[in-house]
């Protein structure tokens, strides 16, 4: 008992960071479809999806190894998904696949924006580096799918709260501290507002404004 | 006066700066609402236009931390002009505003150039790395902010002297402290010249010759 | 005879490394010229073609200085290529000119794949990365090309065996070793596997098979 409590706790976590990278890595296999990508093309996005955003965030921030250079076996799980994914996903499920995937990729937003502002907040980041750090994490991998597809990154066209609910619930990884929180609180409770913030827009249909100059066609 | 000179120098310096990553800027919040981006896509794109090109030119030398890691205020100036921008900048202006930086952004590619390129020589490297290395941090917010946007980067394709001016003048800061300049002055000369010759361009007009294939429209 | 040998060898793979260059800024400098790019974005798109593999490795890698910082010839011969093939190259001569590179580059995709696993083999990363570095340094040249001229870059869409002769290929670098042949042996037959396969891919027009979804004409 006195030992298994933290152990489950680990395996639970990392099942859901497996699930979250899932969520992420499938929306890359399934843009790759879209465009009838080649295998080397569906691989590649949907490693960029999976992986791109904790990458391009150890680049700004100098850290290395990356995640999937020191754990290579993230690698290897990347192509059999693919390779599974190839004989097996239909056209016909890729709405289905899509819209089973949103909470998945919700969960991983919330903790992938969450950990990767703690990353930079230990690396004595200011607040506001850490806060858009965060971001990147979660963000970056579906805007590198994206620009490779050449497509205008989702993240900047569709007016859904994305990026935004990583930016507004990462600041309580740096408030939660101040009052008094461990960090480890301040971790969880980031990564489950963000989460709910996200939820809260699917559910809602909440939409971003529109710029005042959407009314005219200049384009 | 024996304070206030070098003080009011390092004011002017710094105003210009500010004003030339504000026409950067603007350039990136132009065109991501013209692509009618949402109000994530606005802030990434300014401030990849800002930002972009000194970040790459810093990853490629491999300096740390980014100017904007540094200075995080930097930062929450982008998050305002974008907001105050979403407020109050309407379609109708947006040919007169970007008309308006036309200059404050031949400044910035005089400036940005030169001290990329200053910082490449202090680090030793060869004479053609470092003007490569001013013309990355002038040019690559632009090029950036294009990719993002899917256009192939107006600096490699609208014919008109850029680039090509940041890279002659840089070579002022080889040459010069060879004839027995200043680092200073060769600093100051090659930034003014590389806004002349982008100056001249605007008002001239010149076009950089087409490829002899353009008379051929094979695409 | 003694020193002749060698100093040959070194000679030999010295030319081979410049053709395979040569044949990647080639390919940029094609897709720039059909793109009807300028000046600068000809020099751009065929140094990111023929040095940006590479440096992304680099950048993977966290190796510094790169290539073509420290050898800055290697700029200056891209500027004189792409000044002499914007007076010469007609046209009239695209499809002979690229039909000429296949073999330059496959052998350039044999060469840089294994050159580039070997170097990430002797940083000690796992054997999939350093595969995973070989295809990245062959292939991201062109990657990158693509994206800047807005295409999705041909080695996810065109269904040729190309990053995935690479990829074999470069696991002889690993398993040779262990089987007793000495790393350089290993690096050669490595790489002429890799070229091998591009050519036996290259004539006999094989095809890697679409998706499942390919039926459907979703997009």
């Amino acid at each position: 008992m006195f030992i298994r409590i933290p152990v489950d706790l680990t395996l639970v976590h990392f099942l859901i960071e497996v699930l979250a990278t899932l969520a992420f890595a499938l929306s890359g296999l399934l843009e790759a479809a879209r465009k009838k990508l080649d295998a080397v093309g569906v691989v590649v996005v949907a490693g960029l999806a999976a992986f791109g955003g904790g990458t391009m965030r150890d680049i700004l921030l100098d850290r290395r190894p990356f995640f999937w250079m020191q754990h290579a076996s993230w690698l290897w799980a990347l192509l059999a998904l693919c390779f599974v994914a190839m004989l097996f996903l239909r056209a016909r499920h890729f709405e289905v696949t899509e819209r089973a995937m949103l909470w998945p990729d919700a969960i991983g937003l919330g903790l992938f924006s969450a950990s990767g502002a703690r990353i930079a907040l230990d690396m004595d980041m200011p607040a506001i580096v850490a806060v858009v750090m965060g971001v990147v994490t979660a963000v970056f991998g579906g805007v590198l799918r994206d620009i490779v597809c050449n497509e205008i990154p989702r993240a900047f066209r569709d007016h859904r709260p994305y990026a935004i609910c990583a930016f507004l619930g990462a600041w309580i990884l740096v408030v939660a501290p101040r009052l008094g929180a461990s960090d480890e609180v301040a971790l969880i409770a980031a990564a489950a507002a963000i989460t709910s913030l996200r939820g809260i827009a699917l559910i809602s249909g909440y939409q971003l404004p529109a710029w005042n100059s959407d009314h005219r066609n200049d384009q």
